[in-house]
């Protein structure tokens, strides 16, 4: 226990000093460092995909979960994409120094809101370990120091991409200590991270919701919260000619990330019940095609009467599987209303043809992305053009949705004069 | 306790439902409601200052410290800055609404992030009746609900505030609950509303380092902290010709503020040694003039030995009261170090000829706000443009420093598409 005290003082201490160190680094040091680890990255894909051969045949041993397994995997196509992400991130432009806004005051003073780094970030994540180039790119990106917390299943993987990032920031003239790699899979370590309140200014847990009420209930320190996207569809009763867009959408959303296990993917289709008699058959038909469960209500059995009854369980329900619960409402208020009762305030669209209902639903939709037209699954940071992403922020302070290297940042006031006293 | 509970939850729900309202109100009926107020404010002055001479009168039979007292105090022309404030807000433009960032992707999706109201917002502050006023207009203006807990000693005069800002808000269509003012003073109700967090959004407590603490440690809401101003100034080597400035920024910054028993008035004051031997006993003398007790370290005490000698207790020390402590550095980087290891980061100065050293000391200083030649006693939203404050954050999530109506916002993600789905 006290030796756990000392690491994690330690890990903090370090993070404090190179935090100050990168906080007024120029950005072509790095950004050289950002560059050379996606270098890195695709000439030892062999070396990762070898590490993370030897955690999937762990993971398969202990009879982990096959979208678990999934998700643990690295492919050489995913090294690329990793690679490629922490190449984009080397080339946005710096986000520290940027004026937010600036102007003069009527006595003369100038004021400026300049964007500043926060300081140390600790992130927890789980099994993906393209989070942690994708979170050590962006942290020295704003300029902060990380410390990086994977699952314990992906800790080859996660060593040997460390390894890579640590040998490339030291190449570049960056502190060592910028991204750290916590060293122990002791679960007795976290509690005493989220204490240290004086050396990490900001705690982000991205995983199951377990993992973040855990930390949530520990940390003295503020947590950006990442929870679960019971996302939603809602299709309009103004649906002429965009029929099969309608379709294509909603299979797409539930679909189109294996098993349907992604916080992005729909899992509510909330019908207009004129949209309903011409539509709701066919779009259960073209996802059941595509092995989707659909769990309905009354109205709904009507119409598609192969599918499951719904129980009043299934709205507030995130499956992160194939099956899909379906319910007929009577008006788009009908829809915003149980969007924002049962939603988890993720992500939510809209398909319809009407630019007032189109309009109305973005406005009163409390959620973090609203799409019009457009599959739930865009919700994130690569599709925004933010290079990657931290993760997808279901708070309403600091960042909400996919957080960037941006949103890693404050701002401090700057305020200049000639030698202006208060009256 | 039952009845508490169920005050605690009613305060919440009634807040929870107008804020869905508020969000979606046009600014002309938000602003209405707010130029009601102010003129309400200045017509029944009379009244307000009858309502306030009741409780001035028991802190004063209770002794209260003068400066509390004072804080408390209503006077003629506090009111008229009060209605002037949130006649101030009136005017400003809607941040809700507002376009943060909007651009296409490659892909034709066209993705926006527009600023929306966060919620619910519980505020807690102390003895300032004024605050009342200035919290609910920046909470109307914002579209967010607002719970307000002031301070016991100040219950007769938030009530005649609250008064006014209900008729204000009812006369306008605004829902009644937009703006609701705790009616008692158990203090037992506060960890009861701090647990809600399915209703209550963000918590702002602002007053007392302890107040602070124990909202922070009882609150599983977010939590934006108004902490202590531990302020510098820092007196460069580079003077020449602003000698005069010096003296009058150093003067002001301790002294304008009636005992200097406010968050941004300066603390403590670090000479680089060779501004020290021409200014330091001048500067000494004037705030001496006024009353103001000087505590030295041992080099500043051999220019003006008439200091008091400071102890190491008293570089983390915020008097809130006519002492400063002075200090001789030898260089820009020590007094950085100083301001970085001893301050709050809440506002520091300095004051300075040279560019480079201006720039840097405003890089470096880890503070909401960073003076440059001008007094600490600007950092104010009234001062910065904003109309009034809800506080002055020493948060660095969120907003950070003085917080106006627009940082009572959180944005959503608009993604617009025709059909869209991801590959």
């Amino acid at each position: 226990m006290e030796d756990l005290k000392d690491y994690a003082r330690q890990l903090g201490l370090e993070a404090r000093r190179a935090a100050r160190r990168l906080a007024v680094m120029q950005d072509s040091v790095k950004s050289e460092a950002l560059r050379q680890i996606a270098t890195s990255l695709r000439a030892e894909a062999e070396a990762l995909l070898e590490a993370n051969q030897r955690d999937v045949a762990t993971a398969e041993a202990a009879n982990l979960a096959a979208p678990l397994v999934e998700r643990l995997r690295l492919t050489p196509r995913r090294i690329e994409s990793m690679a490629e992400g922490v190449a984009q991130i080397a080339s946005q432009i710096d986000p520290v120094g940027q004026t937010i806004q600036a102007y003069n005051r009527p006595n003369g003073l100038r004021v400026e809101k300049r964007r500043c780094p926060i300081g140390v970030v600790l992130f927890f994540y789980e099994s993906r370990p393209n989070v942690t180039a994708d979170a050590a790119a962006l942290c020295i990106k704003s300029g902060n120091a990380v410390i990086l917390r994977g699952g314990k299943e992906a800790m080859h993987s996660n060593t040997a991409i460390a390894t890579i990032i640590s040998r490339s920031i030291a190449a570049a003239g960056l502190p060592a200590a910028s991204v750290q790699l916590v060293q122990t899979t002791d679960r007795a370590l976290v509690p005493i991270l989220l204490k240290q309140r004086d050396l990490i200014d900001l705690v982000i847990p991205r995983g199951g919701k377990s993992l973040i009420e855990a930390v949530v209930a520990e940390s003295t320190i503020p947590v950006l919260k990442h929870f679960d996207g019971n996302c939603h569809l809602y299709v309009d009763q103004h649906i002429d000619g965009i029929e099969q867009q309608v379709i294509d959408v909603c299979v797409n959303a539930k679909t189109s990330y294996p098993g349907g296990a992604v916080c992005n993917a729909v899992e509510h289709i909330l019908f207009h019940e004129r949209a309903a008699s011409r539509l709701l058959a066919k779009v259960c038909d073209a996802l059941a095609a595509r092995g989707v469960q659909i769990r309905a209500d009354e109205l709904a059995r009507t119409l598609y009467p192969a599918a499951v009854p719904a129980t009043s369980e299934d709205w507030t329900t995130e499956y992160l599987a194939l099956i899909v619960g379906v319910k007929v409402v009577r008006s788009l208020e009908e829809a915003i209303q149980h969007i924002n009762t049962f939603g988890s305030h993720h992500t939510d669209g809209i398909l319809s043809t009407d630019r007032a209902a189109c309009e109305r639903f973005a406005n009163e939709v409390d959620s973090s992305s609203v799409m019009i037209n457009a599959s739930t699954r865009f919700a994130d940071g690569g599709e925004y053009g933010l290079g990657a992403e931290l993760g997808i922020s279901t708070d309403k302070l600091h960042a909400r949705g996919p957080m960037g290297a941006a949103d890693l940042t404050t701002y401090k006031w700057i305020v200049s004069g000639q030698g202006h006293v208060r009256g």
